[in-house]
């Protein structure tokens, strides 16, 4: 029988795959800031974000039997991705832009780690 | 200076991005329809294609100086991976899409790779 | 202060980048015999153990926070890819050889997931 | 036929994922430096080598037609790595073993580029 996804799970791919594009812009973003903006730990939430979601993605894509648990983790890496970038104040757009983001893909895949 | 890319830069890695997520699709449903569907010929194409989209993207996003190299490469791999989807003949939905997103990734990464 | 990961975890990474070359090593080599080791599971099992060994890896390799949770999640893959390789009989260098590493880093994974 | 790659090969995709690995811990470790060590003109050249590498290596270990394309780029990245490495100064240990880890592998790699 010819592989098929639900219509839910690749609308959370999608999320997964644009978080995992806001994150990297993003990181690049902060890098060329420099300041608090570049302190490793904000950086480094930022990359654990955008791995995981693209990880997640791939999981999703290709029905694992493993993306439940997948979409878990990536579910905390958002959260706290999102807990960073907010800690970096809301009047920087990108900063604002990439919470949101990261909010709405935690949201999707906690879902999904509920399906498993 | 903060980093900042263009509109055209960011729509191209988000082409990008869903040509990664139809080719993943696509490898599975594939590899689950086996047969010719699955000759590794094709399956390697997806593969691919695949990955020098997500590879693209990235070094899109991160306004790479390399980006323009990647994006070259990445246009060759989506029209082959196109090619090959065709010869699957256009009665699968799976493979018409797939070739369709290819070919306008192609089409895009192909415009950034002259803008080097 | 400068980072620095520990020489047990360094060589944790590395093999896991080792289980990663063996497993999209041995998937080619499946997709090229067919029949049942091209079956889609051992196909899936393979490409979900090469995906979080590297994601791991990368893990490590930058002292995430998260680490341990990716680490748990990466020996769970191990262990299934080994059983699905071994399921498809001995007598296959490639499957023994794959089986083979996928314990020895199911078994370091699992040891660095403890030390969260 | 089942699918076999020369040793020539493997173990260029050995150095691709050992350039890759001292990559992302170089870029940590430069990035908890701060100062010139976090520019992010030098943050990016490590970047760009890391995935390529990654990309190059499972090009190989697929055998994909394409390999000698990606590895001919891999290599470019490798010696601009290296040069962004040896302009830090070598009197930091880990960027002398980044920048050696490089020029190794953008040697190989552009034997392979040689043989597509």
């Amino acid at each position: 029988m010819a592989h098929q996804i639900s219509d839910e799970m690749r609308e959370c791919a999608t999320l997964c795959l644009n978080c995992y594009a806001t994150c990297i812009e993003c990181k690049a973003h902060c890098t060329s800031m420099g300041g608090r903006h570049a302190d490793p730990a904000h950086l480094g939430a930022l990359a654990d974000c955008a791995i995981l979601c693209e990880t997640a993605a791939n999981f999703m894509l290709r029905s694992s039997d493993l993306h439940s648990d997948v979409c878990g983790m990536c579910a905390d890496a958002c959260d706290r991705c999102a807990d960073s970038c907010e800690s970096m104040g809301t009047d920087d757009d990108m900063m604002k832009r990439c919470a949101e983001t990261c909010r709405r893909c935690a949201e999707s895949c906690r879902a999904m780690a509920g399906f498993g």
